[in-house]
């Protein structure tokens, strides 16, 4: 039997393992420094907690699992008779994977309610699944990560947001713009242009700015019946540049301009790394986000966004939980990952574990190397020992294909006088050394 | 709709979260420290690459996903028509949720070859997902811990895996007891017995001596037809305390022997804070071992195994790859974090992240605790910063329901000179400081 992996599936080997591992580390030491705790759900959950909450699409795409057993015993006659495939899935499948990890937070907070102090401030990093056409950079399995805080609409979380964005990419090397516009101040251009029924159609046309211009856009805006009127005043708008020169006459403008400006105030944004921009044409889609919204690029390599997030007004609604305004943004790990990696940006010694081989001669240099193994080991020195004492090239190729810095050949030498030549792997430099001073040297 | 999570599914509050981690990462240190690497593969495998690996009740409980869109279409109609839903599985199903990390694995290994050097170090922390029945202590789904080493016969590795496993239990302050044995030292006493054909039955019944006793593993043998000479022989050599005063006239039983004595001679055994056992009777159930075995069990809490494994010698035969010796073991993580709970081994901060809590009196004072967040952050503090002016006892309540060691309520005062008044939560005491003495105090 050859072995396959499924399509859209990836295995890791230790160099990647090592390296998500550097930026899901940096990304949760930036978490807990903001006081955001880990939780994790299941990867099964109940298929109705998953149906219904990402649209029709979104239903297609969930990953189902077949009830164990005779699962045929109580599949619907009536959509097995019509060859119904939708229709049976009920009836065959009460479990479902995992498609996102807003949903599974959702039901963890109003399971959890009374065992959580809020404003409950979470980040979440696990893999989720969905059952797209799988291309390159598209995965069916594949890890988000999440940083939301709810039940509490204050301001100065989208601020801690922003800091943790700009914190994070910092640490990573990355120069990265952050674009911040709020739902609001859509909705207030489109009720200054007259379209206050149609602020949808406008924002969906507007979302599409970056990839068919201006043209495209109000040709876009003529075909949903807009005036050239309205077109004129929604551009006019959007040509604005500063948030301090936009002036609008409705709530809904003057609320979303008063927020940003109020998230400004608790930013102390001279001290941050990288380029805060209000860009007014920002839309994040058709998302469930009420109030500010974010997105975040990388300015030296052509990437979609490698971050966004916003507010919502209403998480756990659908579980019977009203009025959990909230606020979260997430990390797009698998782009940065090839972003890190087309920039050059891990550090070399990220994929370095083991600091030491000893090789051996013959049988008793080889129990020798385990002692002394263990000595290097209690003193947190990561070492290994080559297990057989096999032609010395074979156990050099070994050392030099796990890219181990220092090597220690045992012989009966230095059996006898107890000093080691200690061959630095680079350089090709030998260095004759007491155990005391080998210690001293590797820690 | 009200929530509901899947029977023998978790979630994981922010303090198991943290209390997991911290087993795992300790683990995780140790298996670095000998050279170990880590691994991932994906949660979804072909059915195919798992059908047929775990006997056919494992079969029975591996979880298998439904191919999305209209599956219907390429059913099995025969199995449709006789109501047959294991036959209908091939037909509607091509994936299946990870059963162990034993096997994939191998399929690694097979797939990898090229990529990684042999001997090959591994170690695999990620969930499985199993069909039993939920109970208590008994998941569907749950994290395997392994580590293993693939491409070497030698000893030294089962040397090393005892000492990790010496090291690991060790620093999770959990007093342990590895049993070790050898599968070729049974078939020896079944040899000399003279039930060499017989041996595997011999060994299921050695295995149940823990739970049935002498007598009814007696009565077990007398059933599947074993002579009394050849029982009384069997427990004769079982009675044997010493590795030392076992004497074998057959090749299995010397080898199984001599293997056993060098791994002692690999290992420091005086070193070593954890007793290990010699214990003719530990037989590991069927599995498919062929060397050494190795059970922990801990010495302080009434629970089953907390870890075991051992050696085989054809990981990678069934995907086409021959040869390939091996050996691992595993930790019980689950079982492990259920014993420390009882013996109350968590460290008392490890679910402790935030630090410090900035509250405050007004939309000013607020604006002023942001800015301070960001100079303790800049100087990895973990901070949190109530998010509005309300009535301060409720600000109170929050930073003691959240466990955060330390308070500073910023008013006017604190606004005009600088000095903040650091609450330390724990005794009551106050203390006025400086900014600067502030960072000196926390860092």
């Amino acid at each position: 039997m050859k072995p396959q992996i499924l399509k859209g599936t990836r295995d890791f080997l230790p160099e990647q393992v090592y390296k998500r591992n550097y930026i899901f580390d940096i990304i949760k030491s930036v978490f807990q420094k903001y006081g955001y705790l880990p939780i994790e759900t299941p990867v099964m959950e109940h298929l109705s907690t998953l149906t219904g909450k990402y649209g029709e699409e979104g239903d297609k795409l969930l990953f189902k699992l077949l009830n164990n057993g005779d699962f045929l015993a109580k599949a619907n006659k009536d959509a097995l008779a019509a060859n119904d495939s939708v229709g049976l899935i009920p009836s065959i499948s009460k479990r479902g994977l995992r498609y996102d990890l807003t949903v599974p937070f959702a039901r963890f907070v109003v399971m959890h309610q009374n065992d959580i102090s809020f404003p409950f401030k979470r980040y979440q990093i696990q893999p989720v699944w969905r059952a797209d056409r799988p291309q390159k950079g598209r995965y069916q399995e594949f890890y988000q990560c999440d940083v939301d805080v709810v039940g509490s609409d204050s301001l100065l979380y989208e601020a801690e947001l922003i800091q943790i964005y700009d914190e994070v990419f910092s640490h990573l090397g990355l120069n990265v713009t952050i674009k911040v516009n709020n739902r609001k101040i859509l909705k207030g251009i489109a009720d200054e242009a007259g379209l206050s029924d149609q602020w949808v159609d406008m924002t969906v046309a507007i979302d599409k700015l970056d990839k068919i211009g201006e043209e495209g856009v109000r040709k876009e805006m003529e075909g949903k019946g807009f005036t050239s009127n309205a077109i004129d005043k929604v551009f006019s708008l959007l040509a604005t540049e500063k948030l301090e020169d936009l002036n609008f006459t409705n709530e809904s403008g003057k609320k979303g301009k008063e927020e940003l400006l109020a998230i400004h105030d608790f930013l102390d944004e001279s001290k941050l790394k990288n380029k805060v921009k209000f860009d007014m044409t920002l839309a994040r889609g058709l998302g469930y986000y009420t109030g500010f919204i974010v997105e975040v690029s990388a300015d030296d390599a052509v990437m979609g966004s490698i971050g966004g997030g916003g507010r919502y007004d209403d998480l756990t609604g659908s579980f019977g939980m009203k009025d959990m305004s909230g606020v979260g943004v997430s990390f797009g790990a698998e782009r940065i990952y090839d972003v890190m990696e087309e920039l050059d940006l891990f550090p070399t010694d990220v994929t370095q574990s083991t600091q030491i081989i000893l090789l051996s001669f013959d049988k008793k240099c080889l129990e020798h190397a385990a002692k002394i193994a263990f000595k290097l080991r209690a003193a947190n020195i990561a070492t290994e020992v080559y297990p057989s004492a096999v032609k010395m090239k074979k156990q050099m190729k070994y050392a030099n294909d796990r890219g181990i810095p220092y090597v220690i050949v045992i012989g009966s030498e230095e059996m006898e006088n107890g000093i080691y030549k200690l061959k630095n792997m680079t350089s090709g430099d030998q260095q004759s050394l007491s155990m005391d001073d080998l210690l001293l040297k590797l820690q």
